[in-house]
């Protein structure tokens, strides 16, 4: 490797000679001094120099002395610099990446996101996109999940019909899979308990803030529970653990960006559905994007919580695997997580036993034969939940627009880069 | 959640009245006596009974006191149970899961795999699995590097032309992406060092039991490096933080199948292409899968390794952006670490200049255009590796098909379940 310190780790080494290796993130010349700033991972560090400098996003090594300055990022810079060059740009940037804002429209960013990404504030949110995902994992195996992997390619767009994308499968029709769902059911029954992140795929016809062709899912399922509110109760624990792990992995992404993530309550607060359609004067089977808005917003007022969950839809309204409320026919023990207004994760208890699946489905079970075969064989109460994790990490940033926060998006309109 | 203890942690209650819940993994209904034998997620415990006993893979919840037993899976059973049924099977698994061998052929395996991979031997490889990835995330994460997700809907078919599924994509041509070659890259110029662990897709016409569909590959890609001896020394920690985490992680399984995990040298050997050649008197510019299995067999002799790096192979045989050997023109900074007598996994220094890209592609840029993108804004000398998962998880438990250790497989044959 190239022997090198971080510029994060400068302190460290002050008054010692040391190699820096990074992109010149800003040169500045004046009349008898010149201002090089490096990037590189961990952040920026100053060098200090007379002589002429290459231009921005060179990628370079300093060799220098590092002597203490207040003005320069983290207190110290290097002094009598001798910089290498091991690769010069061709073009410039699309936009200056050292600037405090990005100063580009999302279009340029997103056509130039290779370059673009390099900009703190743009980058700063797949760090924490990062943390979330192993927190959500750290948090699963201490409770005695299995990670699994499962097919994407899937023979019948089974789920729902619609917005599937389809293959041509050495000459077969094929789908990209929606979800993993039916796998990580079957899966209860061989682990109890899996995980698993990975992408799912959905042929979104219309050009929204908040829906991408593919997106990465965080989904749980786990078996022997006694309903629903067991799996809200796991749901709680993993987003808490998203949240600790960001503050203690993305400490520098979370203050650039200036996001103070929320604290959890020990307890989320729950509302049946009969209920937010009183709260919300209601008699739509099913909640507006306004009507969550204003639900977020109320859980907060009322209860002090950015996360608010709402059981009980109605069965009409949830997919067919879904289990009913033994209590109150036709509504469901499927809830949703809202977050700052916004639906986070859609879960439930499920269906466990063949017969009542082939009653779900009114005896057509052909196309689902695959996915029924688990139940024939006995399986236990079960029930899961999938958390979208570019729209937890819009939430969580602020990001209008959840191609702000995605390295490389896919829609309607975007297949590159 | 339902109250209970898990089978391992009878023990720990020696004397008192617990709750277990399970699949009935076996029973034995003898004149006087019966046995109930349950499998949870963390093994098998025994109960015994004067009672009927439900049928193999019933869902049940048994509370019985818990007594010494020296015959009993633990050391301990459940006596005086009372068994309540939460789910019963329609009908029994095509197979024996309590049996210690596995009493079915392959396809039968397959073709049933939600319950087939109940039985322990079947499922042990998947746990071995999942413990791999963790240790290779935690290594990687040890050492720096973020972890990505990147698209697998790609607009051009870049990488090789060949094995590609196409896809309907809103009415225009798209592919799966075979890799996450290109975009690894590009984050490198983002985060400097980057991973991902997700699925990838070929569209592999030939029915080996080495290749799949779609495999999950464990890649990473790092800057700032010498040349792709560093990306070896990454690997090597890659590997042995697997194989450390298989060892703490999955100690019932290593158990079940018998299997001794290789230790990793501190520097694992590596010999050029011409001297693999010289040991194998071959003058192909590529080695053969018997000529793979020698050289392993040679540095298992010569060096007491189960692993071996080849470096150097002949630039005609890698793909375009891999980075020349400066002191050997016509060879490679490209390197395939073989295990056990199989390539496990290939990488190797990249070009990093834009310009040297338009040389290997000889001027044809047009289709590479989204990928060329990173290097014309400075990038760092730089490589990677992939790694397959499944193909690890073979070598590593012995399976003779590569099937054999993956829950559902997608081959030229097989789209379901």
């Amino acid at each position: 490797m190239i022997s090198r310190v971080l510029s994060a780790e400068l302190a460290e080494h002050a008054g010692k000679r040391v190699t820096i290796a990074g992109w010149v993130h800003r040169r500045r010349q004046l009349k008898s001094v010149s201002f090089l700033v490096v990037r590189d991972r961990s952040g920026l560090a100053q060098a200090v120099t007379a002589h002429d400098l290459p231009p921005e996003e060179s990628v370079v090594e300093v060799t220098g002395t590092v002597a203490v300055s207040p003005q320069a990022p983290g207190g110290y810079e290097l002094v009598s610099p001798e910089v290498e060059v091991l690769a010069e740009p061709c073009v410039a940037p699309p936009f200056d990446l050292y600037r405090p804002v990005v100063g580009a429209s999302l279009p340029t960013v997103l056509d130039h996101a290779p370059v673009a990404l390099r900009h703190p504030l743009l980058r700063a949110p797949l760090e924490i996109s990062a943390a979330s995902v192993a927190g959500f994992r750290e948090t699963l195996d201490r409770l005695g999940f299995t990670e699994t992997h499962t097919p994407k390619i899937v023979g019948s767009a089974t789920e729902s019909g619609a917005n599937v994308f389809g293959i041509d499968y050495f000459g077969r029709p094929a789908y990209l899979a929606q979800s993993p769902q039916f796998y990580k059911q079957a899966l209860v029954g061989v682990f109890e308990r899996v995980y698993e992140v990975g992408p799912v795929f959905r042929a979104e016809p219309h050009d929204t803030v908040r829906h991408l062709a593919q997106y990465t899912s965080l989904d749980a399922e786990l078996g022997f529970i006694r309903d629903h509110r067991d799996v809200m109760a796991v749901l709680r624990e993993a987003v808490a653990g998203m949240l600790e792990s960001v503050r203690l992995r993305a400490v520098s992404a979370l203050d650039l960006l200036g996001v103070v993530p929320p604290t959890v309550p020990d307890e989320i607060p729950a509302i049946h559905f009969t209920e937010a359609q009183r709260l919300t004067s209601s008699s739509e089977p099913d909640l507006s994007p306004a009507q969550e808005r204003w639900l977020s917003e109320w859980a907060e007022r009322e209860h002090g919580s950015e996360f608010l969950f709402v059981t009980g839809y109605p069965m009409s309204k949830r997919p067919f695997y879904t289990h009913p409320d033994p209590a109150r026919p036709g509504y469901s023990n499927g809830f949703d997580l809202l977050f700052r207004g916004l639906e986070l994760v859609t879960g439930g208890q499920r269906l466990h036993r063949y017969e009542d699946y082939v009653r779900a489905l009114d005896g057509q079970t052909e196309a689902y034969e695959g996915y029924l075969q688990a139940f024939r064989y006995g399986m236990p109460p079960h029930g899961g939940f999938a958390l979208g994790l570019e729209r937890w990490t819009a939430r969580l940033t602020g990001a209008a627009n959840i191609r702000q926060i995605t390295a490389f998006p896919r829609d309607l309109h975007r297949l590159s880069p």
